[in-house]
């Protein structure tokens, strides 16, 4: 269709790239550059009115930058009439700031829809929102993916022995994606419990389920400097796992987040990319798969005004 | 008064300082740092419910830093419950982008303008707008000021012989602010009349005006790589000038600038400090003249209900 078109910006080309050849099309014509004093320069080199239009961009690190980008793309093609601007967002970022936990916070992922919507955006596309509830800060529909089939479709086909396996969630907030996964994987599941004690008092690794001589796989849905993933997966071995995996939808791996991994009784990490994995962290333990025919066939299924619920069946 | 409030972001907290000690108040406190991904995080750590607060940040570079510092610094106010957000932005950064002059081009400029409102600007206090027609991209109340009588007090205080001045616009656009500048000193204006005879041939720099034997001083808005301005001073040399002086309201300086001003006929570069400088930009041809005054007594004026036009008289 003549009417579909898909642009790259600058946080996942490879991407973008991966997920116009799945469709079957090239990617649409356009240069996202810098002038010299760093405003973003935005040069769209095809005709688009009337087109429905798909940008690919995470909004990771650099964020501010990555952000931008999208929002001056989504201005130029509304003014160049796109019939519809869809953006597919792999990676929301900001999406951790979604409620004040402390007075005078920002919500800085309800502030990011707002300036979404406010540019010119008709639809989302995204994958592992941190909270589902950021969902309603849109008023435009969303189409939002999951990471776990992808996740889970590996390890089944891992050859890991299934009677072995138990999926564990790092933190309470996370029971509910450990249970998606489980449910693929056929598996139990166990729960890291920090607690506490007392004030000034360092947290106790409790853990909720056995994981003794089991093949253990932690799931989350980002991981950024992975201080509670490489805690998790220390005192999982220690209470007699035998094996350690960990898995995610977003490395954004931040900071000590590479070292700590290394050093970690972790085997191998699996994560998607939904963010470009920058050259140095990819290393032996990391696995990275790609999303690249979820996001597709998922823009084909919205084009053709198909649901995309029964992706995930 | 308890209730005027000024915050400081991270690009100008030396102005921000200055304008709050023109005022009489101490700067809000609050701390803008960034997680370790590098997302924006604001704590605020003073209570400013029904308060009249003011931002001071210009969105220099790194502009889209800057410009997400102040959109979320705004959204944390709004759900604090500021009673109004006024956003003092010395030099407003995307200002060169405010029309499609080729097809299919962003509106930068205007998608800034809705970025800030939508994120719950209620005033906008800024100086030397490169188009006023942006005044026009505002649904809230803009106060616009001028930096012309701080640059002209400077050269008027400066004991240059007036009868041999005369004020300089680099380009056509800048006629009105040359004559502005021109009138403040009593002096004549010449213009650059930069013209390409055909294409593919380089422009012939003709001056429209007398500067043989004067004393000239070039004004523009924004210096920014210096390639005009310092082809300017060039061209008014060679055609008899004796001494070239520049002067602008916004340094942004950016890629070859300094380098250009150097090896240049420019004897002094007179700026104001919308822009913080880098202290690597400070040469000893380099005065920059200090806007905290006028911005701060805008403040009081705004803040009192006063009329800001007659800061001009
Ligand atoms: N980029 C970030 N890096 C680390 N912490 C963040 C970030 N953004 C928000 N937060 C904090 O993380 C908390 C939310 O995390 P969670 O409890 O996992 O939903 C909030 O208290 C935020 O202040
Ligand atoms: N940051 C920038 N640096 C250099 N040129 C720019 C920048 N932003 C916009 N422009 C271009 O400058 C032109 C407007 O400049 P002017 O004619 O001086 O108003 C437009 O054609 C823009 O594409």
């Amino acid at each position: 269709d003549p009417n579909l078109k898909i642009f790259s910006l600058n946080s996942n080309p490879a991407l973008a790239q991966e997920i116009a050849q799945f469709i079957g099309v090239e990617l649409g014509k356009c240069s996202v550059t810098r002038f010299s004093d760093g405003e973003v320069q935005i040069n769209i080199e095809e005709s688009i009115r009337g087109c429905d239009v798909y940008i690919v961009q995470s909004t990771s690190g650099p964020v501010n930058e990555h952000l931008m980008e999208l929002l001056i793309m989504i201005d130029a093609l509304k003014r160049a009439s796109a019939k519809t601007i869809n953006v597919v967002l792999p990676y929301y970022g900001y999406a951790r700031q979604d409620r004040k936990a402390r007075a005078r916070e920002p919500i800085t992922a309800k502030l990011v829809a707002n300036l979404l919507e406010t540019a010119g955006t008709t639809r989302l596309i995204t994958l592992d929102l941190h909270a589902p509830q950021i969902q309603g800060f849109f008023d435009v529909p969303i189409d939002h993916l999951m990471g776990v089939p992808i996740l889970g479709e590996y390890f089944q086909e891992k050859g890991l022995n299934k009677d072995e396996i138990v999926i564990v969630s790092p933190d309470h907030g996370g029971v509910t994606r450990a249970r998606k996964l489980a449910d693929r994987l056929k598996a139990p599941i166990a729960i890291i419990d920090k607690r506490r004690p007392r004030p000034n008092v360092s947290e106790v690794m409790n853990i909720v389920g056995n994981v003794e001589g089991k093949i253990a796989i932690l799931i989350d849905d980002i991981i950024d400097t992975a201080g509670t993933i490489t805690l998790a997966a220390n005192a999982i071995s220690e209470n007699g796992a035998k094996e350690v995996y960990a898995c995610c939808t977003h490395p954004v791996l931040s900071g000590p987040a590479m070292e700590r991994i290394e050093n970690s009784k972790i085997k191998e990490l699996v994560v998607t990319n939904s963010i470009a994995l920058a050259p140095e962290k990819k290393t032996d333990k990391v696995v990275e798969l790609s999303v690249a025919p979820l996001i597709g066939e998922a823009i084909i299924r919205v084009h053709e005004d198909q649901s995309v619920s029964t992706l995930f069946d």
